[in-house]
């Protein structure tokens, strides 16, 4: 008999189906065994005659052979009865580390990430990545109708993009190398090789030893770069279409694990923008909070996000017109202010999730800015040769793709917004 | 005015249009020029008055507006009239060290990839990678409408999957780490997670010193893993299913591309098997090759694939059956002749495509195999442990994307399949 998933039971009332997964829940009724059954779309009620199934412990994996039978209390609506039961996996387990049936994980962090492989398996947690995948979806099919291209970008290279102190180190047969800090000097040399808009979904490595709440080691980065663009507000413009696109469309293709997650997604609409100029003026007028010029630390994220959030009720917020020295060689310079660049970041829920701005795409300029930089323009050799062969004016944005999926599902921890989280301390499983 | 692209202008005959692009050739007629403009989406042609145009030498970056004019001789059977030529960004080479407009690239394969950015500008080289990109599209498309889920895992890793020593070592803080050879032990730990069925396209990393045409040090993996298979069998019927899919869908989603480098796909039908046991007697009986047991080198591999096509008009072939010494720890063992495995090879035309099969989802059988294969099972211990929790029969394979690009349009070297190569020589650009 061909397979049924769970979620399609509903649809078979009085047909006998077969049903693969696993035990997870058994609740003894004396003369009558209700078993949850678990598969990759959810749950359903089997009823098994007697009390006496001891080869049935938690997380068995087993096939269901029986009657689908309306039940309006049961989840689904739809029960199992007159069910043979086949044990297709056994467990080998003394106690569960983890308790995969309850309605939220008691357990802390560490045990959660340790025995990954049985918190995924709990229907909450198995939500945050579904959602995940939906927010990638989206990402390729709204940049793919507009032209982008996708990219795959080696993360294996021979010089950093946003400066070497952060990388690590790669032996690479005979020569020194570091895993990629972003694509950026990729996805600017893919537009200039003609390709004009390209986005990537790819790792990102930063060898920060922050171990923070929002820091991962290692990251799946949302890269997009784009050419023929007048300024850095055709990048913002189109992030925010994007975000748009992407809250309209969730609820469609995973509007049950917004739902599990208390989640309702409103219309970002316009999104608000401060230069940091402006915002650093607000933090000292409304909290007297003073900061080095040009910066914005993580507490004053927060208390603009707030802000923000109490004055137009958005969640996100545009900090542009950041200071030539607090960004990357190759960030544009403003014409008629050339100490500030054409940059931005972007808020969400006050947390970081997009850096992004027009790029220097003359040669004379980045060659000059590299020395002033401190930096030897042989070195960026591959990189820098670029720009004496016709490269329109472009710029980008990188979306950190666990912070936005941390953000939008209210998550108190980034590493519950990967799969397999590497920090500081962690490199298993 | 809004930018118009250079396929778009036929549908604007007539009417005045801006196109954004690169200088692709120029030709002098005396008292007029004809500057064929190259954009992301090809070429058009310009036509201007007089001949002394010193500001556009090739590659620059132009603008242009013209009036659409029909003219069957020229490329897509318009060119531009009454045209104004602005220069957006100049260039600033003494010469072009590649002719970007030369129709087949003469340069050598070195030259080419060490001018990466400007090979990618020649219309056959952006070909293949709009090709690569359709196979990724395709590849996810077929499998998410059957039920996979899309993952992404760690490429820094403590343990390797297919055996230790071709492994890049990664300077991780304080701890020593690799680089992931593939996602084996993540995407089977997915599986058992509870996704079912997950796929993948991500980098893998083999520290091979193999200098071949047909080994890169980092590729671009296609992984699925499948639980609740029978046997091999499921995994060997829905690659090919795939392989049919794919084979109908891409002369829709890029048959200029193919075209252009004379590819007509057909469909592949059932793809014909033959055990590594017949493959052998087969190439000692037709070709006096003999091998060592349950081997199949490259030279055999060749002479397999020319041999299938000859007899059956195939371009693929599974190889099946491999020694339990040939594979790696995981691969699941015959029943009924348990020195072999329930494995799978595919060659498309005389190259292996594809390493996949059964693996092991019992924990006392995988323990005991990793102690006969010499390996300390507490190293794996968050792999193994996974086993303990009840993991239903699965298995998956992975296509290399780079040789499935290179097979399908004929190309001479994966390096040209890959848009920046990295090699035992090569970590730039």
């Amino acid at each position: 008999m061909e397979r049924t998933l769970a979620k399609e039971a509903r649809q078979k009332a009085g047909c006998r189906i077969r049903l693969c997964g696993w035990v997870h829940r058994l609740r003894d009724l004396g003369n009558l065994t209700f078993l949850l059954l678990r598969d990759r779309s959810g749950l359903i009620q089997v009823v098994l005659e007697g009390k006496d199934h001891p080869e049935l412990r938690l997380e068995t994996v087993v096939t269901v052979e029986g009657k689908v039978v309306a039940n309006d209390k049961a989840p689904g609506k739809v029960e199992i009865q007159e069910a043979k039961v086949e044990v297709i996996s056994e467990v080998e387990y003394d106690h569960l580390p983890l308790a995969v049936n309850a309605k939220e994980i008691k357990e802390g962090l560490d045990t959660i990430l340790n025995h990954r492989v049985l918190s995924l398996r709990s229907p909450l947690v198995h939500g945050i990545f579904l959602v995940q995948q939906e927010i990638i979806r989206a990402f390729r099919d709204f940049f793919r109708a507009r032209g982008f291209t996708e990219i795959q970008t080696p993360k294996i290279v021979a010089e950093g993009a946003e400066g070497g102190a952060e990388m690590f180190p790669v032996k690479y047969f005979k020569k020194r190398a570091y895993l990629a800090q972003s694509p950026q000097f990729y996805k600017q040399m893919m537009v200039a090789a003609g390709y004009e808009r390209v986005f990537e979904v790819g790792h990102a490595y930063r060898a920060e030893l922050h171990n923070t709440t929002r820091h991962l080691n290692e990251y799946i980065s949302l890269d997009v770069e784009m050419g023929f663009i007048r300024d850095e507000n055709d990048l913002m413009a189109i992030e925010n279409e994007f975000l748009r696109y992407l809250f309209s469309v969730l609820p469609e293709t995973c509007g049950e694990e917004l739902a599990q997650h208390g989640v309702e997604l409103a219309d970002p609409g316009e999104i608000p923008r401060l230069s940091v100029r402006e915002a650093q003026a607000l933090l000292q007028k409304e909290y007297g909070k003073r900061l080095p010029a040009g910066q914005i630390d993580a507490e004053a994220e927060k208390l603009l996000g707030r802000y923000i959030k109490e004055k137009t009720g958005s969640d996100f917020l545009f900090l542009t017109a950041f200071p030539v020295a607090k960004r990357p060689v190759y960030a544009m310079p403003m014409e008629d202010e050339p100490a500030l660049t054409k940059s931005f970041d972007l808020l969400y829920k006050g947390l970081e999730i997009t850096t992004g701005g027009q790029r220097i795409h003359r040669y004379r300029m980045l060659y000059d800015k590299m020395q002033a930089f401190g930096l030897n323009p042989e070195d960026f050799g591959f990189y820098l040769d670029t720009f004496k062969y016709g490269v329109p004016p472009h710029g980008g944005f990188a979306i950190g793709c666990e912070r936005l999926t941390m953000q939008l599902l209210n998550l108190a921890n980034i590493r519950e917004a990967s799969l397999f989280p590497r920090d500081v301390e962690r490199v298993i499983p």
